[in-house]
């Protein structure tokens, strides 16, 4: 945790996850609430919601910890990056402040969810699919397999990384200033390609705290919170995940080997 | 100031907001005019517009002063950041970069003024609600909030900044290059994902003092400039910039202990 | 090759091909198959997801081999910046990980395939002239021509950052940091602005391997592969960017000669 | 000329030239020819060829020589920091550069030229104003404005750049490697924002040449060059690039006397 007490991490966590998830979800609301100013901007606006919230959450407190996201937090676990202490630490800082994040939405938003169609409302909280409900598995894949890219990708960059500070001091510059803009760009990508499906939500704090946000919001008029469906986006990103910090981790020692 | 005198920095200010409001503005107009190239290009171009405004002034004045936003400004200097003087040099600046600004917006996209609609007119100067009146207290809220994020980030990232620099000077270099296209992607980010409600200004150089231009300039059947509305992007911006400023440097005491 | 073995550059070629192509297609499905949540975002979508579908898969594996493309790696071995093994190495992982990734985009997008356009369903999987057939010669000068220039670009580019290096060290920090985004906008500006008659492929692998998995997946419905233009998006690319490679080294001849 | 003699230079020009307006140019192509897979992208994916275009070009060649436009060549010459030889090397070639890559673009879509509307073709190769004819004086004021904030932004960057070189020698990597995305962003930003009335040109090579390739050039029913207008995306970005150079000299003095 590079010289940071647990508070001190919570608080990171906590504080970017909620700049994560508000930007996010306040670049959904701007695109699919009647009256807005951004009224169907459609799925780039979205990606670049949510690409440029983790660039800018990453700027600002990412030195100090710099996951907001509960399934990288545990494949970094998994694979041995971090401690399961700060796993844990980022698991409760990241459900607070998504939820936190739900709630300035609302109200940053609240002239426009007066609107009358329950769904547009929920999709605001909540990634939804955009199917029948007969294909809920392929839900299940895109939110597993584009969140084991996600890993994948981060753990591989960091591993090369890494790598390369040993070589020469300077590139922990690089990390710095350019990764969060880097993570941003996976981040756009991961949806604008793999958004066909379900969104996807590629973090269970983005999706399941918002979720219990909008059950217990009083939003006149807001139709069920689709409970069923609230387990996709979280156990199958922490699944995808895991195994894309693995099969990372396993590429790392065949490539490694070969120095 | 870093070594540069009061005429230098109020040049450097006035120089950087005129560009900043003209690109601004100049996209506004672009895509809501009737008539343009780029009629109906939506908030997406909009919000470039503005964050390609502040990292083209920041790129060419921004090493003498580039704050060219009274709140940030105004937040700068209650956290303690810069001098009261260099605020109101600030201050005096950026109002008349503001209305110069609009003059210029105005005699480039003439022709395309002889539109009837007078809103749209007035929404190339100034910022209007998308809600019905009894919501303005969202719109202050809006202001406030996002505003504050923006002072909050600014602050953050610079805080960063300054304690890398004393680690590695070579770190200044990143700061001068690409801090610019930092603070850029941030102005865009907030504006796509909190511009849903009023826009949102974020500035009051980039509200009243274009305000005042439409107020003045004798553009024709250009109805009333809604001075009833021009007190939100003014007062909710700096405080909530001060808000903003305060919680970064708060944060900043507590994560520089733990080092 | 750097130091790694044949087995290590196999891998990376293989899994920055697949991450690539299944990006690309991953992009084409959202944009272009029914139902899904970026239907008709149109060539700006597609272009992006081809950009930073390269971006990603140099990120994560481009320090060990970053072709991805067999009429790049073609160039690469006509001017001598590579052994004929390593092209033959990247000829066969690419045409693997390009009808693998095909693959993953079909399950990812499964239920939207259930669609009744034949052409759409290719069209995910193979470029398709945009113009009457008796115009093919358009397609094969675009496609020529366009990878010609993504060749000598990418040569240029790279020419000039092996002066820097000799002159100065650090300035492999930036190549590899930076060269991955570099080529990405290349990719980007040459199918906005290349990309109005044939798409363009750019890439045998991309067009090829997809084209193969296009006509031996069981999708329902799928209509004919189109082989009868199989051949352009392979030969003219091969041709283009083995012309584009001989120009940027015989320009650069001229220029070095210059020092 | 940094150690290039002057058919480096010349050749640099042309190719960086033709690179500019080939993409430049396509991207309209694209996005207004009937049939085309990028019809009706709008301004954005204009500016983005443009301004990626420009940013190509440079990567290629400009490390011998990156201006591309002969306003901003003349400005270059009348501050003093070019020789009158290399204003006139660059006049040439990038002239030349110019009709070759309007050549280049009108057999690249050879097809989607059977259109039936004069006006679109001729927009495809050089800049219309969008307003009546009475308004011409805003077409002149836009390219004479836009051109002279581009000449200002080019030399202030640069001059700053300067200071920063003596400062510390490794800004010249920055400089490198960097200022081809930053001066492509600016295009972006200038055509965004100011290209409401006649595009704008900001460039006498991109419309001059291509201008003339439209009217030797045996384009079916292709309709009149509009010669008329043809003076205005030439004298104006002239007029406009010197002040903007004058101004940012006058600037530089100014600020410099601060250190």
């Amino acid at each position: 945790m590079s010289g940071y007490n647990h508070s001190q991490v919570w608080l990171a966590e906590f504080v970017g996850t909620t700049i994560l998830v508000l930007l996010g979800l306040g670049g959904v609301a701007n695109g699919v609430l009647p009256g807005t100013k951004g009224h169907g901007f459609g799925i780039l606006g979205v990606a670049l919601s949510f690409a440029l919230g983790i660039f800018i959450a990453q700027q600002c407190v990412g030195h100090i910890s710099g996951f907001f996201n509960p399934a990288i937090a545990l494949a970094g676990a998994v694979v041995g990056n971090i401690h399961w202490t700060h796993f844990w630490i980022c698991f409760s800082a990241e459900f607070v402040g998504g939820f936190f994040a739900a709630i300035i939405v609302w109200i940053s938003y609240f002239p426009h969810f007066q609107s009358l169609e329950q769904e547009v409302k929920l999709s605001v909280f909540a990634s939804r699919p955009s199917v029948r409900q007969q294909y809920w598995l392929s839900c299940v894949w895109s939110e597993c397999f584009y969140t084991g890219l996600l890993s994948f990708a981060v753990l591989s960059i960091s591993n090369r990384g890494s790598l390369a500070i040993i070589a020469m001091p300077e590139v922990s510059l690089f990390k710095e200033e350019l990764q969060p803009l880097f993570t941003g760009l996976l981040i756009f990508v991961l949806i604008l390609c793999g958004g066909g499906t379900t969104g996807p939500a590629l973090n269970p704090a983005r999706d399941l705290a918002p979720r219990f946000a909008h059950w217990i919001l009083p939003i006149p008029g807001k139709g069920p919170s689709e409970w069923w469906y609230s387990w996709v986006p979280v156990v199958a990103p922490c699944v995808g995940a895991v195994l894309g910090g693995l099969f990372a981790k396993s590429m790392k020692h065949m490539l490694v080997a070969g120095l």
